[in-house]
């Protein structure tokens, strides 16, 4: 079977795409505090990414391609990383989920507080635990110096970060891991066959073809940083193609891991596939409020110790 | 020519949408709200509707299509009617900026509030006005009655529940405005012809087609709302077809105003299309913060009063 990832066409893809793709918005500002935060660390570092990625379908962009995706699963995971001793660099959608807040409502500030007396504002007793807790736990992530946020919101602006971190984090070889949650467009239109303006809507049905997003999980791996231990997810709604999508996945882009879950079931249980075979993870159910998260953080965590010492030996 | 709009077929195409949509989720449970928040009213009373309605491209719904917008518009003349003694339906897309909150960062809890002695969480003194401003403002407005809060996301949902907002507001006559401020998809595919499961992206490039949304306008102008004010916007990145196209909305719809706005320039000014001329609404530039919105709803408060005193002379 003739397999693109792995011939030049791919390779000439991507760099098109980069080619391409309107330049990042304060790119140098970005990869500098990558390098800060990256700066004399020895420790495990992990690039969590979450969220989903636009993609614009106008120059002046009005309307856009989005994939559904709360962010949640990425910032439960940041969460699980930190405890666990990890640095991590949290690539996250502008406006989703953040670590530390899954528990809050969705709009914290008018559900979380009220007005007694007139006009003393304070934070409603029954939410006082949650949103303290968010606030302190996130204040000592962030000032401890273990926890970057950068946001995104288009496939260009996503790949382009991933690119930096990546690149950035190869010297780390086999300590960094790349939790690749993101829900990332498969498909896009290339920015120089993108229309300029508003598309109008006088003229009967929308025709639209839309190109492949190129795979970047093989560049990730074989170019820009190939000792890293990598995971990627698969998403279906269809359980019946899941692990075979999975499978796929993993050897196509030579991936450490795939974690493969289904849509309507993804909060309970994940499968976890490897080269070596597949574990259903599943959240504690005898526990309120347990996650699958947790479970996977650890598995995963015990998976990343033996890579760091097989590679050690060798 | 021929006018769709008026004609049956359109009344067909508007029949054939909502007979197709997802049934509205809590449907029997908003028209109460909206017939309880109306119940006895007999001042003005505005339906606001703000930011983008999403289109989704499959049943179990992992991709959609989606329009920009942020909601703050719809949010700072929320603000501005409440002020001028409206009651305000608030019809908002999720996540999108709520009124009283336009100052705000993105994340007001995290980026607001600040750890203090290792463990006491205040405000941010910097922060410490817009907060309590935004808790207490919005505090009063529900409290009071004078303001009503529904979220959507998909185009179902909203054109469903604006059609139920309507046919509650269509007994207050011309009292009743309408604020059409969303960014309303016009392509969409339909429910029944949509794949359930998530399209596979392994086989080439993505080929769509789109249908048009029939345009509800119209239909809201003479059956849901007859005697009702109403008011559409028309977004366009290219000026020279801007006034044209607002121009067009105007006749086609029989709108009593339309608000034309430039993408790049639409903080800074708007032009208010009616039968009787244009005129050009800027933001007072003499002023630090002040927006467009405020002078805008002056005038659409004063053009409400003379078409109500119209209609009562009739």
């Amino acid at each position: 079977m003739m397999d693109a990832s792995n011939g030049s066409a791919n390779f000439e893809e991507i760099n098109s795409f980069f080619d391409s793709a309107p330049s990042l918005k304060d790119g140098e500002a970005i990869k500098r505090k990558v390098e800060e935060f990256l700066e004399g660390r020895a420790n495990r570092v992990v690039c969590v990414t979450s969220g989903g990625t636009t993609v614009p379908l106008e120059q002046r962009c009005v309307r856009y391609i989005d994939n559904f995706s709360s962010g949640h699963r990425g910032a439960a995971s940041t969460e699980y990383f930190l405890k666990a001793g990890y640095a991590v660099v949290f690539l996250y959608r502008r406006g989703t989920c953040q670590p530390y807040c899954r528990s809050l409502p969705d709009d914290p500030l008018l559900e979380c507080f009220e007005v007694t007396n007139g006009s003393n504002v304070t934070v409603n007793p029954i939410h006082a635990k949650t949103v303290e807790g968010a606030i302190i736990d996130n204040h000592l992530a962030v000032t401890r110096g273990t926890l970057l946020k950068l946001p995104f919101t288009t496939i260009f602006e996503y790949l382009q970060i991933l690119q930096l971190i990546a690149l950035s984090m190869r010297s780390l070889g086999p300590s960094a891991l790349f939790y690749l949650a993101a829900a990332v467009s498969d498909f896009y239109v290339p920015w120089e066959s993108m229309t300029v303006h508003k598309i109008q809507s006088s003229s009967g049905p929308l025709d639209m073809r839309l190109a492949q997003v190129p795979k970047m999980l093989s560049v990730l791996r074989k170019d820009w940083a190939p000792l890293a231990f990598c995971i990627s997810f698969k998403l279906e709604t269809d359980t019946k193609i899941l692990v075979d999508k999975a499978n796929m996945a993993l050897k196509k882009y030579n991936m450490d891991m795939v974690v493969a879950n289904e849509l309507l079931t993804r909060k309970e249980e994940v499968i976890v596939v490897t080269k070596g075979g597949n574990v259903i993870v599943q959240r504690d159910k005898t526990e309120s409020g347990a996650d699958v998260e947790d479970p996977l953080i650890k598995l995963i965590v015990d998976t990343h110790s033996s890579y760091i010492t097989s590679k050690q030996i060798v």
